[in-house]
């Protein structure tokens, strides 16, 4: 399968994904009724990074719970193994592969407290490591950019968040993310307009905030390993602590803003960045909100907040994939990458 | 005072952080000791963001403490305040007036949890709002771009887990911190050349690796907020992750490689750069490394690992600065930006 095809079969690895997980996740939530944790601990990189840092928000902002995105080098390079007291540990890995993060969940499991890993291979060392496993079910991903993995990563912890509150709005709002991801994906036609017309950028600014923060990075990245532009993604607040200096006439900026708490300052901060010149595209729900922007593009309405960010990185990923294929590269074979990474 | 009088100022700024912070850090270790905790929650934005990830590493690799760098806008965005348990709230503000970091200080305080600012400025917001402050003591910082109350901040996170270990060894090694920043800045006329030898460069990589992680990501943000060049930080793991795509003949990969455990990967990951064309400027106090790199930068030598990122970061401030003249651009007027930053 192409980079593509993985990309339009998001709503299909959402529904496998939902069918799946059921089980291990009810099992976990008992486990952190029976014995609640203070604290997560994720390890991850690259792309599941970015789901962990959705995790971040979703388990902040609903369960109130503190989540510390681990330094893996901590245990890999200076041996270290932090002491985990009442954490949940967990690893997210679509290859499972990565001794530095299998390293952090089997500390977690020598320490007897709870460990999940979220990965694309069930019988992955870092599967094995963990005393929990959520098998994203997304198929085979053979592309080397993830795209269905992440979607699915970001589900299967918005459906942890979901059971751990068991309330039935929650759970059944989960049960409409595939047809929310299938209607972002009825924008593919405008969006190759746009990358078309955004063929010669070879730098840029991704901004998000709150749950959409994890978009901009991911979509930042994305644009890194396959269509090779320097994209800085940054928090909108982060963004006005210095990195607002890069903003010259013609820069592009790419935002994140569906409606909602964070959309008002965000707005704002756009409306700055045009009046220096910045050229601006916003992805958004808002029509109101997409006029911020020279260029825009349009979000699904009516998706709740939590679960927006599995929606919104897919306009994203078809940017990334047209801009691709408008600057000539090959979309398929990302220059100096491999799919599986195994650092240390 | 200039910037590169405030650059050149820290020797003298050590000095005075290291003769005011010490009965505050043994009150607040008399506190730890009697009440351990078991996480240690970090709110801070820019520049202080790096010195919160210098205390991820320390924290992490002598205490064994997990670190997590709070979401700020989970509090001052989505009103949500985390449940804190057994954790050290901590606050990193140059101006200790930024309302979103303060709000998480005062969230910390209100649950009876240790809180801790650190902070040029003891009549500052974040001073009222914490039970224990560090006053960084580094005199005002005029210039926009933050370099001293940023090796200060280092120095007292240094400081504070060196008390914890309470350690003749560590506590001398901090002592010989002010002269090492000294021999450092000596540099300076080869870093001017190198800059003018590179005032082309738009953009680029910054690569570091365990305690000098945090160097690259501020390298990175002196390059984008003085310099106007794009400059993408990584630690070396996250890099091999995805961004190592753009790496293609000609483009600057700055690296910051101390000899030490995290040296070997890095170099070997230089080498396979520079097989592809990547022009690699060197950070290291060791020959062997430095001859890695097509152009490089000596340290100073026999600097702790866990105190040299208070020194490394010397160079790279230098080299920002330089660069930034070389470009014909204004190091105190960088664009778009005011010297305090008051995001919610």
């Amino acid at each position: 399968m192409s980079l593509r095809d993985e990309i339009l079969e998001q709503p299909a690895a959402a529904e496998r994904q939902l069918a799946s997980s059921r089980e291990v996740i009810a099992a976990l939530v008992a486990r952190l009724r029976a014995r609640p944790v203070d604290l997560v601990v994720i390890a991850a990189r690259g792309t599941s990074d970015h789901a962990a840092i959705y995790a971040q928000y979703m388990l902040g902002t609903v369960h109130r719970l503190p989540v510390a995105l681990a330094a893996p080098s901590i245990v890999s390079l200076y041996g270290v193994v932090p002491r985990f007291a009442r954490a949940l540990v967990v690893g997210i890995s679509q290859s499972g592969a990565s001794p530095d993060i299998v390293g952090v969940v089997e500390a977690g499991r020598r320490q007897d407290v709870p460990t999940l890993a979220i990965t694309n291979d069930p019988a992955s060392p870092l599967a094995a490591a963990a005393e929990y496993v959520i098998d994203l079910a997304a198929g085979p991903e053979q592309a080397v950019a993830a795209t269905k993995t992440y979607s699915t990563s970001l589900l299967a912890i918005a459906r942890l968040s979901a059971a751990l509150l068991d309330e039935p709005d929650s759970l059944a709002a989960l049960e409409r993310v595939p047809a929310a991801i299938e209607r972002a994906l009825a924008v593919e036609p405008e969006v190759e307009q746009i990358a078309a017309e955004m063929a010669a950028v070879d730098r840029c600014v991704v901004l998000g905030r709150g749950y959409e923060y994890a978009t901009a990075r991911e979509w930042a990245l994305k644009l890194k390993e396959l269509a090779r532009v320097f994209a800085d993604p940054y928090s909108a607040a982060d963004f006005e602590h210095g990195p607002v200096a890069l903003v010259e006439p013609g820069v592009p900026v790419l935002a994140v803003v569906p409606e909602g708490v964070a959309s008002a300052g965000l707005v704002e901060l756009l409306g700055r960045l045009r009046e220096r010149g910045a050229d601006v595209l916003a992805l958004s729900d808002s029509a109101a909100i997409r006029a911020s922007g020279r260029r825009s593009v349009s979000l699904p309405p009516d998706v709740p907040e939590w679960l927006r960010p599995i929606v919104t990185i897919v306009p994203a990923q078809l940017f990334a994939y047209h801009l691709t294929r408008a600057r000539a590269l090959d979309p398929e074979a990302p220059r100096n990458l491999a799919k599986v990474t195994r650092t240390r």
